[in-house]
């Protein structure tokens, strides 16, 4: 009664993507059962259907849409961070280290419900994630052409920074001794260094 | 008839651990059935009984054993390591890095499955992974001292080193190009240049 049906849609809709990345946070993917997830949304189990087409989709859904946004925000750090690699690298790990802390349910779905991903959603996935560790490794390439750090595998480098990083996620509390950007202050730091980089030079 | 039943019984429970793990692993703590966890076995549900007190002590028994056998390799690897905090701190890396990429369920089971732990075991695992981040803190304070290293916050430092080294498991193949010794060692060069350690000075 003046209420618009398709908006209710795009509602329901949010609210099972929040209420699946809810549970399967708490209690994983396997076992999260769809009768709970609409207990949780507050609908009938036969309406998840109007919306979601499968768990398994929902779980695509979920992981892609995180990836993509994850995407986007490192490209818009880069494309503001001044030319140089190491500026730019800063950019990258304050970009990570917020992007990751406000989305601890979404990191954790994302890295650890990887195995539940089907073909081929799974490579859809893997080629997001591959992309996104190519702009690090591109940047820090950058960096050993500059002669501004010292990589001997610029590629295992990137593993090793992007795990330093959304590590950040397991441990950090909004209410503990450290705000984020402090927290990614200190990450900037270390990355930097061990990529060699000498501080006090030029960015 | 000739058997030792004490024998079997050891043999049972060590396969019932094996194959809890791989389930666990597999597919999530939550979605493990001990009737899927029995017949993986080979036993009838109800034996289980006999060699386990319930899922929950299953899961505590895998957690705690991986934490005990993961404090016990580190402190035999700072006993044979040289006196000062470069020294150590690389001797900590390469084992750190030799343990885990060892026992990659293990390791995942063991991180992403303390959230189903329920207390009392919780915290007793949450004191075992304390006392592990302490032997790394106290190596680190202990390079500061000896004027070797800049760290300016030894907690998150440890933290940060630690996600680093155990990301290793998330991407390392054995039928990859790398060695797990090679592995090692590129992650010992960074993690002391992260902690600002100049090299190519002395240990």
């Amino acid at each position: 009664m003046g209420r618009i049906a398709g908006s209710d849609g795009a509602r329901t809709a949010a609210a099972i993507r929040r209420a699946g990345l809810r549970l399967i946070h708490r209690r994983g993917y396997e076992a999260m059962g769809l009768r709970e997830l609409a207990a949780e949304v507050g609908i009938r189990p036969a309406s998840l259907y109007n919306h979601i087409g499968s768990k398994q989709e929902l779980l695509f859904d979920l992981i892609h849409e995180h990836m993509a946004a994850l995407l986007a925000s490192a490209t818009a750090a880069l494309e503001e961070a001044p030319p140089r690699a190491p500026a730019r690298l800063r950019a990258f790990v304050l970009h990570h280290v917020a992007y990751h802390l406000g989305r601890k349910a979404e990191v954790f779905v994302a890295n650890f419900e990887l195995r539940a991903l089907e073909p081929p959603g799974y490579e859809r996935i893997v080629a997001q994630r591959r992309a996104y560790e190519a702009m690090l490794v591109a940047l820090l390439e950058q960096g050993v052409e500059e002669g501004a750090f010292r990589i001997p595998d610029s590629r295992v480098a990137a593993y090793a920074i992007l795990a330093m990083l959304t590590g950040t996620c397991t441990w950090y509390r909004p209410d503990g001794r450290l705000s984020r950007a402090q927290v990614a202050a200190i990450h900037a730091a270390m990355v930097l260094r061990s990529c060699g980089y000498a501080e006090g030079g030029e960015e």
